[in-house]
């Protein structure tokens, strides 16, 4: 009967220990009096929290600092290489396996092409991974004992809460139990979420989101979705289908011819489109269209996609201008969906398509105050060609500080 | 030093307290070992805690129950004549005024026309406002010493930390210090906000948002808004803009002279786009076009509106359906984007044009299947036309129930 007082007591005891750790991660070296000071914690409340801490290892002392009268205080600092994560950014294309400190600092990453299932069918994908992450241990030299967990963020509708991904086609993966299958074959707890929320958290723990409690993650490559963080939570909806941003309507006229297919604005605005756009706009260009700085270099229409069409509107050749232009029309309407519905703080851009960067987001923004009375920052993710790593990696490491905060 | 643990410990204490009272309300009559055996809260935990609530006056006991053995144990339930609130709905058109029970239960209603701003200036409306209050007092007979909280529903950006307005076109005001004006008049807590998540929190009171954690609720009128909950919270955004689904793009190609306007969605399928469809559609039917049982009974052009429409399209006239197909469409569009992006457990629709019921509804689910992936729960709100009334009481008893809990 006193189960509940108990858990009370333990979930204010597990958020002051929560806060502890994150003030050090974001400011160590520091004091007990200085984290008393900024937590608003008690001083013993303060003493006994740090004691566990350093006891997990997350946390160690690092010689004193100035003393204001008294004895120098000890200083205290995360100790990111209590251990160390592997993450697994699992494409269609390509799977990255790569080990990171508890900062999500990448010591090592393996890149090989994604076995085609179609042929060796979903369980050498698995394979595929087991190696992957053998070797990554191995390149980095890194004892086994050290690898606390492992993350991975995966292509398709994945639960979280039981690590299994129940569709991915890009993989061939159908009711995949991939946490149950990484667990057994190396022993250490394993997180799975689906790659967009992955980014999401990592943007949350290493980019742009540590600067905003809301922020929208919108992912912009060859389908579109997004990571919904409201309240410095990952916000997933009612059947985990929250941020499904590639099936919005921007256009009411929109007719698909199955729900399964593309939504309405990846079928306007993501990578597949972009690129027919580059094929007809650089295509065209070969055929006498030519804008004086970009006539002489025109590349071949079958070689063309959205990269050589960024390129050459960010050259000023005006049919790829008024292309970028479409296309920024689409996601800025999109984008004001998103603002006028969560007024997020932010909305952070990743993917490939965000690679473009100004060039496609000046006119977005331009869109916008046009569209939209509530105008979020927008910017592109700075975590680069990591990003899905980062992500993957991510879910590890709050799978070690979560274990590590309550005590198993 | 110690303040911390101490609101640790009072927030904890604070979350046991309306954990019972919110069961004491919906399940009782109540025993304490019942109420230990719903919420999971030890027996001491409870016993401290309802000694609290009946103090506070929210929880009375009502005789005793069957013993299990023992003697028979004290019943507890919510009272909800401990006390009354003032609701005030306040609109372009119309001010009501109503006092509740802390159930929400109506004891008497009062509606009057909103003062002419324009001749005699917003402190007319503020004039009004304290008539009606002392009038709906009055006619209920309720001593003033069991008015325990005001709750206002203004039409217009509110900030309710300070309880100011700071802009309501509707009646004129500008930075209007609502909260300070009635509390100095009335000498009781008052609590304001705007009148779509006013009416979000009578949803969530009252209505069927009791059943789901996330929810949005569309008011459909003269524009288009949105309140959002999220596990179970109203979340109002980074600017408190959230919900502005009136600016949603459904149309990429919509260019709004200004982006004060009203916005693309509302411009639309709100209720003056659809008087619109009504007159062209139901004028058209006079000049020769009548469907065979609507032909006899066609109103002139000038006196139809969205209710004329929504009629002819139940009575079969074809014209009539094909507008309401295509508003249809376009409010389909915005609850994909509004289902996408948060798939919430359900969407509720309130406002005027939400009365056209399933002649308008049952398109929309039709349409919404074809676009959309997630497919929350699509209802109108039961509450009615006394919706706005119950939204502003539900302030008031949410500001009652708080001060009880916190102990003021």
């Amino acid at each position: 009967m006193a189960f509940t007082s108990l858990r009370n007591t333990a979930s204010v005891r597990r958020h002051n220990l929560s806060l502890l750790l994150d003030t050090i991660e974001a400011l160590g070296p520091i004091s007990r009096a200085g984290l008393s000071r900024v937590t608003g914690l008690s001083q013993p409340t303060v003493g006994a929290a740090i004691e566990a801490l350093i006891r997990s290892g997350l946390v160690r002392p690092v010689g004193t600092g100035e003393s204001s009268g008294g004895r120098p205080p000890t200083m205290l600092e995360f100790n990111a290489t209590h251990g160390f994560v592997v993450g697994i950014d699992l494409g269609g294309t390509n799977i990255k396996v790569g080990l990171t400190d508890l900062r999500g600092r990448v010591l090592c990453r393996i890149e090989e092409p994604t076995p085609k299932h179609q042929e060796l069918g979903p369980g050498a994908v698995t394979r595929a991974i087991f190696g992957a992450v053998e070797r990554a241990v191995d390149e980095a030299e890194v004892d086994w004992d050290k690898v606390l967990a492992i993350g991975v963020g995966a292509p398709g509708v994945t639960d979280p809460d039981t690590g299994t991904v129940s569709l991915a086609p890009a993989v061939g993966w159908e009711k995949t139990p991939v946490r149950s299958l990484l667990s057994q074959k190396f022993h250490i707890p394993v997180r799975v979420d689906n790659d967009v929320n992955a980014a999401a958290m990592a943007e949350q723990a290493f980019g742009y989101g540590r600067e905003y409690p809301s922020f929208v993650f919108v992912a912009i490559g060859t389908g579109i979705g997004a990571g919904v963080v409201i309240n410095s939570q990952l916000y997933r909806g009612a059947t985990c289908a929250a941020g499904e941003l590639g099936y919005m309507v921007i256009d009411h006229a929109w007719n698909p011819a199955s729900v399964r297919d593309f939504g309405c604005l990846e079928s306007m605005a993501a990578a597949p489109a972009i690129a027919r756009y580059a094929q007809r706009v650089l295509a065209g260009e070969s055929r006498g269209n030519a804008g004086p700085s970009h006539g002489t270099a025109s590349p071949s229409a079958t070689s063309v996609g959205p990269e050589e069409l960024f390129k050459a509107a960010e050259e000023g050749y005006e049919p790829a201008k008024q292309a970028v232009s479409q296309i920024a029309s689409y996601l800025a309407a999109a984008l004001t969906n998103v603002a006028v519905l969560l007024d997020p703080h932010a909305i952070i851009l990743g993917g490939g398509i965000s690679q473009a960067g100004d060039t496609l987001l000046n006119p977005v923004r331009e869109r916008m105050k046009q569209l939209s009375p509530v105008l979020p920052v927008i910017r592109v993710s700075a975590l680069g060609a990591d990003a899905g790593l980062l992500g993957a990696a991510a879910l590890g490491i709050r799978e070690v500080k979560e274990r590590s905060l309550s005590g198993e």
